[in-house]
């Protein structure tokens, strides 16, 4: 029997809860697919932060992870410590130091009845959006001069190289060569007023494209791209795009497809370990109280099965997902009167049922 | 008799053929109040770059333009220009070079029937972004290293000074209290990650904020914004945001007051000429049809005309293009059955009746 091991990170808030239903139905798919998981805890996060002295991830836990299979991660962030600490600590952290150079955002309607946009069937909105995720504005490169003065300046860097861009690049159009449907790649820059960062882009863009003759290509500003994902959806298929400009257009995108409840996020090294979490963060308004939502948390597990090869496994829990809102046997923020871990029991019967 | 001087630049494509619709909208406003406008045309744009040996703006021509009351503005761009040339050449250099440190773009739904999103009313959508206009990812600082090799990067650079900063978070206070509607003022940044850059703006933006407790502030991150504006609009009241974001937001709340055919954007600088714009771009596809939608350059000329102290005209001119949408007397894209100047004569006859 296959074997898989997963590397579990809660994290902070609604993360502690959310997970152990993703891990309660990725029990359910194995067993019905008959193959095996393997889970194992990892404390990181704010409790651990505040109790072991500022501690967040160490080089020895980090090839500790590199071991596992995959990352299932619930959310980093608590009002208790500085903002930003968590984020770059651990989930930035993560990102960079394993490589995660895919973020691979599926922006999919599952149910009308949740979109907030006039007039969209689940067809309009079924895209991918692929995130560079070790570049751009996210290395943490800047400065101060005069910080505290009427005087002070502060500085942030942009990077792109023409290797990390090229990767990404070239995955979004294997990947809609992939998919197969309207086999289009949408570049989502700012390549008119970035033209040094942005521009490496496009270069890249247009030249990798021309290795992808099947493939049509199109290319949007970031600012009319957002007023296309409200306007026309339906046009997309695979948009890649920087990592700045990514995180904003897939929270858009998480909106469009019915709000955080449902939105998943896989950083992805297709040659090492790759991590998947739900986008929604760590809500600390509504932590311990039961009450959290686990459909993002669940189909980020549908993600990590179907990258880990599972993918009749995935599909399930999908399925299993788009019939647990069809009958409204979801927490209350989706309509439903159920608990979290009510929301979860139920998906893992569907699981077992499909 | 007072007479205020006005510089035009209608630009490209469909610049060209919706700024005379607003200056017909605005001679029939200064007629019934009883001022002067006097306008006069700047050419400026591709037809003179490709004419006039690559000319863009020169330094004669800045100081000429500083003589005006106020700019207005069509569109530029031009599929004949490389991309970014007329953009950084004209648009750019006048926001730069004149300190029009105030993009200010109102998010106001005029008609429900053009709202993309599910039960909002005019009533939720109504907000104001304040976006800092000189600064930011805008400043074109960076560069390449190793240029069309593997090997390639490129940086792009960007700066927040607490001089720069600080006028437009000050700005934007003074605004919410001068509109005396929610009392908030909300930030908008991405300071978890940039942090550097957006932790000046979030420092200032607190320590202003201490002069003003009669002002709530709020604080969302960039990625969270999009999707409240989409879920929840009608919590917003003031935003105030660094460049690019501004950028972004903008064209996103362009989209929920119904699109581009509405969106407009006053460069402002209170101690000098400011400029003003519909924030819809010159439209190469459907330029010189004599189809293009003028309401969005004559609710610009709303702008400029409140801006300069004509406050009964402003509201005369936006109460004639309601009149006119509610009348369905608008252009296709709208609606209507009228072309570009009948849109024009119509909304400049509801003006007279006014
Ligand atoms: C928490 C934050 C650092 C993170 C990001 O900006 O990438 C989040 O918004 C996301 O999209 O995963
Ligand atoms: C044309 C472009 C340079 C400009 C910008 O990015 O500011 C436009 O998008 C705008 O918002 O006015």
């Amino acid at each position: 029997m296959e074997v898989k091991r997963i590397a579990l990170i809660p994290g902070d808030g609604i993360g502690k809860e959310v997970i152990p239903e993703g891990v309660k139905v990725l029990k359910a798919a194995a067993e019905a697919e008959g193959f095996k998981l393997e889970f194992t805890n990892f404390d990181f996060g704010a409790d651990r932060y505040l109790r072991d002295n500022g501690h967040l991830i160490d080089d020895d836990e980090l090839e500790e992870l590199k071991k596992y299979d995959a990352i299932y991660l619930g959310a980093v962030g608590d009002p208790r410590v500085p903002a930003g600490v968590l984020e770059h600590g651990i989930l930035l952290k993560l990102r960079f130091d394993l490589d995660l150079y895919l973020n691979l955002r599926p922006i999919k309607l599952f149910d009308e009845k949740y979109c907030p946009l006039k007039n969209k069937t689940t067809a309009d909105i079924d895209f991918t959006v692929i995130r560079e995720n070790t570049e751009d504005l996210y290395i943490s490169a800047g400065g101060f001069l005069r910080k505290g003065t009427p005087q002070e300046i502060a500085t942030q860097e942009m990077i792109a190289t023409r290797f990390g861009v090229e990767r990404a690049i070239r995955y979004a159009f294997e990947e809609a060569r992939r998919i197969n449907k309207k086999k289009t790649v949408a570049l989502c820059d700012k390549s008119n007023v970035l033209t040094y960062a942005h521009n490496l882009w496009l270069r890249a863009f247009n030249e990798i494209g021309e290795e992808y003759p099947d493939i049509k290509k199109e290319h949007y500003y970031v600012d009319a791209i957002c007023m296309k994902m409200v306007r026309s959806p339906e046009i997309f298929d695979v948009i890649v795009t920087p990592n700045m400009f990514g995180d904003i257009i897939t929270d858009l995108g998480a909106e469009i497809q019915g709000g955080m409840g449902t939105a998943v996020s896989g950083n992805v090294n297709p040659n090492g370990i790759s991590m998947f979490e739900p986008v929604h963060g760590s809500a600390p308004d509504i932590a311990g109280q039961g009450i959290a939502n686990p459909i993002a948390a669940i189909l980020s597990a549908a993600q990590m099965m179907d990258v880990l090869g599972f993918e009749t496994a995935s599909k399930k829990i999908e399925k299993a997902v788009i019939r647990a809102m069809e009958e409204k046997e979801t927490t209350k923020d989706m309509g439903g009167t159920l608990n979290t871990a009510q929301a979860g029991d139920v998906i893992a019967k569907f699981v077992k049922e499909a």
